[in-house]
């Protein structure tokens, strides 16, 4: 078994179905513990169809989408660990930060995935990747909880696809294919049952992401997840 | 034997040798084949000394110059092929871009280098870059001497480093380790004698490259190439 | 009577008049309900001419820059609301924001006016668009203070024009033609008693975006208010 | 019947009906006259499909796409004018130059669409923006073909989508709702037999686009084409 | 008398009085001599005033905007050199850049002005800003028309404000001070009679850049003009 | 005597030195009074070496950075003033942004030398930046601690090289000759035991900083310091 691992920092339950399902599933297939860190429960801005039931309330809704993004963690092979730190706005807290810098040290991730740098329609998404990509730092402190045993490398960092690329300046420079997950990816659209008018929208984009990737390579690829690679990639070879 | 190759088309011998140089050796070194496409012979801007003798002629210099750029693809493991297509300013013709978009199509490169984009020092620069590219993308078209029994793919394309980085708009996504043939790339500086101004600077570059290099990456680099990838890269795993 | 409304969010009382007081005085006109949310009195920043009085104190100073924004929001059409968020520096509460997102949802607004995204000269106005548009999505979110009989639909945003428009990276996209409420916003001008230095920097700038309004159309414009749309427009028709 | 008009300047044949079908069959319902600039039959890059016919000829090639082109421009219900300025590369001469500056005089449209400004997979498409734009600000000269009863006011611009738009720095703010002409654009794709492999790629281009177009204005669309407006827009009124 | 020089590279006569006329009437009034070479003679698109006339020949277009531009150059205490590479569109000859390398090397400038490197409305300024930049380049050659006794530093380069900046991508870094001179340039504005309409407009923009000159550094100025400066500047002290 | 001063504020002792050192030690030569503002110790981010000793306390760590820092700044010729705001991250407070208010009015320093705006490398930079930039506005602003008698005008701001210059979008525009005081400045990084690995580095960006700044001026320099210059530079003069 692999020990290897892959962190994913999302503000919200859909944001990791959407955006890294087929990353999440292909890297857990391939046999990487992946792990989520779901910041919020989502329960203000995508829970329209939640707040339709009369007199529902804060826990209620919050309980409705902590089962779905488990549900949804679980059949794409992942462990989920929430946060609860507020949706729309999303409000982290110094404590917060500091657990996320433990689950750096713990997991030791080859990547780290998550929301892209700037997102004019959703304020929480460059939240999000602002303090994935702190805790990402401050795990690097050797005065941050020292240990002198502790060895620890920041990884790469992938932003994942947001809604409407363009206006969030997101340029994507890899494309993974996620072909042999898509079925995996595609039912874990369906648990989540309030967004359902989202469901063929991503399989749209994961089909012309697919063919984007086999157009930029010559190799065949059917269904795709774009992400922009962050920091330069050190390599051995350019082919 | 790899049949595998590599494409490097350069505006002016120097170029060839500060910014691409270590790629050249390391991958002629794992036994592809590499090419250099050749523009100009420097034979106005890069040649200051030779021109401070009396009574020396273009052919002269040209000459000179032509006898370096041999050396030193033969010391990094690589054929080169001239296209005399002036210098200060180069003027590529469509025969020019003809011969290249046939050298495509012979080569198959899995790679190409070439310069960045933009370059307010030196206008030759991206022309270069540009005609690399429109030779790379004609090489597809399949009514372009037509062969229904053809086989051609475009490859990946690295920007090398520009003399001054940031003027050029140049950000670098790569960086190649070439520890393994540093002293090659070395030597190959000392045969271009009259620009031993640059021997250190470019030796700087390398080093301050390699540190950048491992602090990405947690993995140890001495000397580095920095490059710019152009398009997406298509992936099975992130890590 | 329209029941349209239009938005404007400020950080101090100056900015409504130079930078927007012609959209605010045209769609007054057209019977918009215009609603002016003046987040700070601008009482340290734009008031040097209060602070030379021997003995002034910060609640005089208030109260004057507060009768002058009344005045210029009365002579406009607006209805103003204060929300005294601090000036040089501003810093909003969760409670502003609370309060900035009822007025979106009471007022529904058609579209919002605010500040450019950056602006090196005063960091009150970025944070002052950042409030703006963070009230706008969550005023989106079901879950905040649900209520599902609530219709609310998130306006456009018009950025208005900053003091030093290249060095904000402002860049306008659309020219609004104020030609038949010059005379008001003019007026309003001369409210301000304490900028007058800037009561013809600003009819400058409103005549040069006149010449260029109708340069980029062929229909004449004498006095014009630049604006950059932030989100994409859907239309019916192109011309 | 309306007497305004629009113009397409297109590389080649099919982008005309993947990027602008929309718009063009739009308005041609709306009465608008619509005139294509086909500056290139495709008859080498877009080809590959004819190219696999043993012995046959370029002219033959091109006799093909254009029936096709026309076909499709008949289809959308626009008139289609023919450059012939080869393709991979195309190479447009002062005389097309001069054929264009012309067009823009005659048919005065009341705006133009074209390629983005940049491609990096393919180099006709900017010299094709390139060419449209030039043409449309030479229009404007008083001392091209000298008439002083000439009234000509340069349109505005609109990009349509390239393939891989964030490659191409491709950023909407504009999106057509093409509901009522989805059927015809569709039913022009069906004439473009060899590029099979698109249709159902710029089906979902259009559904995805179409749900964005709807997100951005709280307005039902179901197909959209995104455009990118190249100069400021005067406006009598923001809403 | 000062032996420095400076050189203005502009595409028609306009030019270099709205947007230069400043920094050339200050830098002759200092000693410096003063050169303009002056592309086109803005015959075709700056004259729409002398089309006007029946029966009037290119010839008689041109003679009078040059005996216009010969005028304003005088005043503004500059010599003048005319190049007649076409105007509408520009199309500068190898033999147009050959003169303009010699005219570097002749004048060995301590600065060069030329316009904007981008202009959608205007395609010679970006064409003329090329041509200055190249010449600029190759005048550096030592193998273009060598002579070992020449010497020569490539110049500064500052690039003038185009009519709508923000739309030219155009950023200021560098207000000049041109108050000592402006009466000077106000009058040379008065000798282009067939652009009355812009002799306001540039008026405003002086004195809106003034403000700004003033702002950005608390020292008074009234009248501005604005460069951006392309590359870096090597000091000896910051301030 | 000179009663000029110039400010620097820094997020970590070793940025100072490795970045601004030069600019530092040659101002205070030329008489200016230099005073650093250091937000924090480098405690937890830059002293992994501190940290490997058995048991080591916090307030040890910072009692090493400080004397290092002490030494370094005295070396320079500078005063040095530190705020513990955290390291790892930086989190000012009002009252540390309320002192160093007092430090610019106190000061009236004619240029700041800070970090770069972006650095993905290191959060606490760009927070620092900002620091700087906020007291340098509320500095100007009447209201804050009123006193009609102060003068107080905003000095030019530069920003001093980050280690990853591209990656951090930061684009020199101005280098500094420090060939005078470079034997001050390497005995500075001496003083930084535990970075010992950036010595060299930091010689090599010198040096090659060197070699730009001789080539963007034809003037020789050996040591340079780059530099961006953040808001537009008043001149009188263009050479």
């Amino acid at each position: 078994m692999s020990t290897k691992s892959g962190l994913v920092v999302t503000a919200h339950p859909g944001d990791f179905v959407w955006r890294a399902g087929g990353a999440i599933a292909l890297h857990a297939k391939k046999g990487y513990r992946m792990k989520i860190a779901c910041l919020s429960y989502g329960e203000r801005g995508e829970s329209q169809f939640a707040w339709k039931k009369a007199g529902v309330s804060m826990e209620e809704v919050k309980a409705g989408r902590r089962a779905e993004a488990e549900a949804a963690a679980k059949l794409l092979g992942a462990e989920i660990e929430f946060f609860d730190a507020g949706d729309y706005p999303l409000r982290p807290t110094e404590a917060i930060l500091d657990r996320l810098i433990d689950i750096y040290r713990e997991e030791k991730p080859s990547f780290v995935l998550t929301h892209a740098l700037e997102d004019p329609y959703n304020f929480d998404h460059p939240v999000a990747a602002h303090l994935a990509q702190e805790a990402r730092i401050v795990a690097q402190s050797a005065g941050h909880k020292p240990d002198p045993t502790r060895a620890y490398s920041a990884p790469p960092v992938f932003l994942f696809e947001p809604h409407q690329p363009e206006q969030c300046n997101f340029k994507p420079n890899t494309i993974l294919n996620i072909d042999e997950v898509w079925e995996v990816k595609r039912q874990a659209f369906e648990i989540l049952a309030a967004q359902k008018h989202l469901w063929e929208y991503y399989t749209r984009v994961a089909l012309n992401r697919g063919v984007q990737g086999g157009r930029n390579t010559g190799k065949p690829m059917t269904y795709g997840e774009a992400y922009q690679r962050l920091f330069p990639q050190a390599l051995e070879e350019l082919a």
